[in-house]
C-alpha cells in the first residue's frame, strides 16, 4: 500500500491506520505531499473497516514545518482534488469533518501549516522532549491561512493567540500542552504505546455514536467554512506584497526550506 | 428538612444550604434521585434567606456516577416536572440558571449524567485525592446527552473534548484541572473548609448585582436551550439503537450500576 | 515627550514605546489618568513609526487597582473624548482595535476597571512574585462593567469566571497564570528583559501582516460592542443601588481608595 502514497508509509493494524509521513528532505506541505495526503483521505474514508488514522513522521527532526512557499498555487490545486477548492484550510477543515478519527503523534517541528494540520487532527499529542511548534508567518508579513487563526484563537484565547502569532518563534512541548495547542505532552519512550492503545481503544466502539458525537463537537468548535476560505484569501493577499516576497528571498538564501536552515528558524527570521 | 428529600440530606448554614446525595447503592441519577433534586431546587429557590447550595455526596466512593440506564423515560418524567421538558439536560440548564449559587464538592467518582450535573454547577472542586471524572458513553455508541458536549466542549476546546468523551475512561482530578473540567483539585483535608469559607463569602455580598453578573455570563458561555434539547433527543435515539442496547445488556452481566462493578468502568467498558 | 501625560511616563525606544503608569497615589483610573491615557493613545496611533507600547506602573504596590469610585461620571466623560461614548468599556475596546501591538508589564495589583485595561492589551505578562489579580466588584453589589465579563468569561470558562468574579478576592499570578488571565508569569529579574525583546522582534515584522492577523483575531474573540456597552449601563446601574452606595462609603472609612488600605482588599470587602 505504501507504493500508492510515495511520501505517506503507510500501514494497517486493525481498524487502525497508522501513517508515516516521509516526504524529504523536510516533509514540506508541497505537491507531492499535498496529493498523496488527499489520495490517503479519499482512500481511508472509502473503507469502512478503518476507523482511525494515526499520523507520524519519518523524520526525527520534522513533523511538516510549513508549505511550499515556492509552490504556493501548485500544492493548492492538489487541495482541490479533494475539496473543488485550491485552498489548504479547506482541506484540513474536511479532515475535521471526517467520519474517522485522526491522532497526530508529534515529534519534531510542527510549523505553519504543518501545525494547522495538527490542529485539524481531532486529537494530538507531542513528544515532550522533542516537539517543537510555531507560527512563523508574521515574519515574513503573512497569516496563518490554513485555519491557524481560527483554531488557536479558540484554543488559547485572544492573548494566548496574538502572543504565538505575532511572536513567530519556536516554543516547546511542554508551552504547547500550557497553551492547549495539544491535548497532552507525553514522555518519549511511552508516547507511541499510549497513543497506539486509545486509537484502538476508541476504534473498537460502535461508529454511530461517534459520528454523531464528532459533529455534534464539530457544531460547537469547528469555525465556519466562510471563516476559513477568507484567512485561506488573505494568505494569498499577504504572500504577494512586495515586502513579504522579498523576505522570503532573502530567506532563502539563509537556508530557508532546507533541513539545516529551518533547525532554529525563529532565529532565522529575525535576521531576515 | 432530611426526610423531605429522602434521597438528598439537608443542612441549612445561614445563608447556605449543605445537601450530601446520598442515593445508596451508588447515586444513580434514577427515579429517586432527580424527583428529589427538583423538590430541592424548587424549595431552595423559593426560600429568599438561602443565596449558595454547597453538594457533597455522602458516599466516598460515588459522587453521580451517571443516569439510571434501566429507567430512561421514567426519570426523565421526573425531571420535567420543574421544566415541563422530559430531559436531564433542560433541568440542568435550568441550575445553571437559577438565582442561587451552585458549588459542587466532588469526592469520589462523577461520571455521565453525573459529570453533566457538575458541569451544570456554577462552581466546582475536586477532591485531588479521590476525585475521579469520566465521560462513558462512547463506549456504549450513546453520547453525552446531558448537556456535556455543551459544556465540555467550550470549556476544553475541541481536541481535548473529543479526547475525554471518544476514550471513556476514567480520568483523575489533576488531569480534570489541567482541562478545566473543574475550577480546581483541592487537597482532601482542606477542600471542605475552603469550599465553606467561600460559600459563606459569597453568601454575604449584596444578590442585586450577583444575580445581573450570573445573567451576563450565561448569555456569553451557556449553550442555547435548543442545543441542549438536541443533544437529549440524539443521546435517546442512540441509545435505541440495537448495538448499544446489547453492549448496555452485557456491561449489566458485568457489574454495571453496582458498587463493586464500577470503580473500574473504563475497563469494564472495554471488555464489553 | 513626558511632561505632555503628566500620569503617563513615556520613552520611546525605536519603534517600541515605554509607558510607566505614575498616578499617586495608587494609579487610580481617575479624571487624570484616563485623560492623559486618551491623549497618549492619539499621539501614539498617530505616529507611524510607533508598533508597539510597553504599559508597566512606576509604583511596585500597584498597577491599577480600580476607577475612582467617587468620580464615575467625570472619568467616563474623559473616556469619551476618543470614542464619543461615556464609557471605559467602549474605550478599552478601542484600545484592543488599534493597529499597535500593546503588552501590560504587570507588576502589584491589578483589579477592577485595571484588571479589564490589562485585558484589553494584546498581550500581558505578570512578575512572578508580584503581580496580585482581583475582580473585587461583586463585594460592593456591582459587576466588572468595563469589558472584564466579556474577556474573563471567553478565557476562563464559566465556572473559573464565575470563581474569580463571585470570590472577589486576590489570587496570585501563577493561578492566574493557570486561569489564563495572563499569559504568562514571569520571574522578577528577567520578565522585563523578556518582555522587552519581544516587543522589539515584533515591532521590526511588516506591519502590514500584523495588522490583517490582528482584525482576523478579534474578529473570533473580541466580543460586540454592544456586548461591551451593555455591561457598562449596567455597572452604572448596580453603582446606583442604595446597597451599593453603602458599602462603598463604609469601604472608603476603612481606607479603600488608599495606599494602605488597598493592599489586602479582599479582607478589607469582606469586612464591609
Amino acid at each position: 500500500m505504501a507504493a500508492d502514497f510515495e511520501t505517506l508509509r503507510v500501514r494497517q493494524d486493525g481498524a487502525v491506520m497508522l501513517v508515516d509521513i516521509a516526504a524529504p528532505p523536510i516533509n514540506l506541505l508541497g505537491i507531492q505531499l499535498v496529493r498523496y495526503l488527499v489520495s490517503l483521505m479519499q482512500r481511508a474514508e472509502s473503507d469502512e473497516a478503518c476507523h482511525v488514522i494515526v499520523f507520524a513522521s519519518a523524520d526525527p527532526d520534522y513533523f511538516i514545518p510549513h508549505v511550499d512557499v515556492t509552490r504556493i498555487s501548485e500544492y493548492r490545486e492538489q487541495a482541490a482534488r479533494l475539496t473543488g477548492e485550491p485552498s489548504m484550510a479547506i482541506l484540513f477543515r474536511r479532515l475535521s469533518e471526517s467520519r474517522l478519527v485522526t491522532i497526530a503523534q508529534v515529534e519534531g517541528r510542527v510549523r505553519g501549516a504543518g501545525s494547522k494540520f495538527v490542529l485539524a487532527c481531532d486529537l494530538r499529542f507531542a513528544a515532550l522532549e522533542s516537539a517543537i511548534f510555531s507560527q512563523p508567518e508574521s515574519g515574513f508579513g503573512l497569516i496563518p491561512g490554513a485555519g491557524g487563526i481560527q483554531h488557536l484563537t479558540r484554543l488559547l484565547g485572544r492573548a494566548r493567540a496574538l502572543d504565538v502569532m505575532l511572536d513567530a518563534d519556536d516554543y516547546a512541548a511542554d508551552l504547547a500542552e500550557r497553551y492547549v495547542c495539544t491535548n497532552r505532552a507525553l514522555p518519549v519512550g511511552t508516547h507511541v504505546e499510549c497513543i497506539l492503545m486509545l486509537a484502538h481503544r476508541i476504534a473498537a466502539f460502535p461508529a454511530a455514536g461517534r459520528a454523531v458525537l464528532k459533529a455534534r463537537i464539530n457544531a460547537i468548535a469547528l469555525a465556519p467554512t466562510d471563516d476559513f476560505a477568507r484567512d485561506s484569501d488573505l494568505f494569498l493577499e499577504c504572500a504577494r506584497d512586495p515586502e513579504a516576497q522579498k523576505r522570503i528571498q532573502t530567506a532563502m538564501t539563509r537556508g530557508f526550506q532546507t533541513h539545516e536552515g529551518e533547525l532554529a528558524l525563529g532565529h532565522l527570521i529575525s535576521s531576515v
